[in-house]
């Protein structure tokens, strides 16, 4: 039994979506969340930028004494996950192996689509973590930057001329792939269930990355003697990089509840 | 005279269209630009963060000896410029002095709309400039967190029923206020002017910000003897802070023209 806090970052606050799946799958751990929301997006910045980022935003969840993080940012898995896991001595979960496990077991056709932010697609990491586990699946990616600003705009819902015109553009090429499977690979895209599945139709089973990773994540907490005692309800602090204003607001979305915590604000450029 | 170069900056690239003006405007003066591509958008970030992202960026352009700076960045001036201004002895020209005794000029009936992001809008400080030149005129502002990431995604010419849509959805509650000027205050905006004037209709006179602090900063130079040789034609050197790779397509879409400098990158948080 650990009871210490697991760790969980993004550039910003969509990656509450993955929060959100584990207070539902691993209910009884304790919570530090970190949303870098001076310098979000990371999703059109260079590879660099986002490594020098997301090792600060390591540096100051390890601030605290923890026993696990999850990244729970499409961009930063794809394109630091492997440095950051050899130069931290915690287990350390991403958004693309577990998503892409759960793509190639549900594809029937072998024809997988993924969309993500600019980053996380030229970083070619769905790809190759597909290839990995079964070369013979094709994967169309697509880049879909304004797919973050819309949900942050609240524009996620069907009905919306906009977010559906900007999906069905997104969507239409990897549709004429014939893809059976869609990979969404940004912890915002969740809000955009509906409107995707609206777009794509019944055969086209979504998979979502911050969901698979916390069933990824509780696996290895099983395996490594780590979780905490099962009875209690764990707590979440949530901590963010920028004025904390408007956090319960924009944190009610992305969690789809009312959220009565607020948020702590740090200056990560000190870590 | 006086030949040495002036500086320009902006949080990204929409402050090209400044330098388009300056072009035009002064074509004798060297212009250095500076786009802080790796910390874009400063639109949504506090007042302070705002500052301290400046202070940078004026930092770096002093490194050249400068005759003066203009901020192309309506989020800069509107939260920062009077510090900066205390904080340097050259002469700096902001976009909301100049764009605002504009409007003030062209207004009939004295009722003049502002649209912007969310800081310069937060920040009052168009309210403040147009009170100060005619305190009968009354201002509506209106934040549009979407139009920047819609720009940058080339989605701003009319008939995209996107941008239309958007773009009609944030200026209705202001014509509905029967105002006869609008002022464009964010340096992207100029790229929207045919969808802005088609939802707009003829009635109503648009006003730009970047083309108004040219003009300014043409007097100030002028009442200070600080032009340079009007029979040169002056050189423009171009700096960003993220990748540079994209920059000659994307600069042509904010100077309207094709571009053949490329951009020299450096390390902003040295500064």
């Amino acid at each position: 039994m650990d009871m210490r806090p697991i760790g969980v970052f993004d550039s910003g606050l969509g990656g509450l979506t993955a929060v959100r799946s584990l207070w539902r799958i691993l209910p009884e751990e304790d919570l530090i969340y970190f949303g870098d929301t001076a310098r979000v997006p990371y999703g059109g910045r260079s590879r660099e930028t986002i490594l020098k980022y997301a090792r600060q935003d390591v540096r100051f969840l390890r601030s605290f004494d923890l026993k696990a993080i999850l990244i729970a940012c499409g961009t930063v898995t794809t394109t630091s996950l492997s440095t950051l896991q050899s130069e931290n001595d915690l287990p350390m979960v991403g958004v693309v192996e577990p998503t892409c496990r759960r793509a190639a077991l549900v594809t029937k056709n072998k024809r997988v689509g993924m969309i993500a932010t600019s980053a996380s697609v030229r970083s070619g990491a769905y790809e190759a973590a597909l290839h990995r586990l079964d070369p013979e699946i094709a994967v169309t990616c697509r880049a879909c930057p304004l797919l973050v600003p819309l949900v942050e705009a609240g524009r996620f819902r069907p009905g919306d001329i906009v977010i559906e015109t900007v999906v069905r553009e997104y969507l239409e090429p990897l549709l004429e792939t014939g893809v059976d499977t869609l990979i969404l690979g940004c912890t915002h895209y969740p809000l955009l269930t509906g409107v995707i599945a609206g777009v794509c139709g019944p055969g086209v089973e979504l998979v979502s990355a911050g969901e698979e990773s916390a069933f990824e994540l509780k696996r290895l907490l099983k395996a490594g003697g780590l979780r905490a005692d099962e009875n209690r309800r764990g707590e979440t602090a949530f901590y963010v990089s920028d004025q904390a204003d408007d956090f319960e607001h924009t944190a009610s979305l992305f969690l789809q509840e009312d959220l009565r915590h607020s948020a702590r604000r740090i200056d990560i450029e000190q870590y």
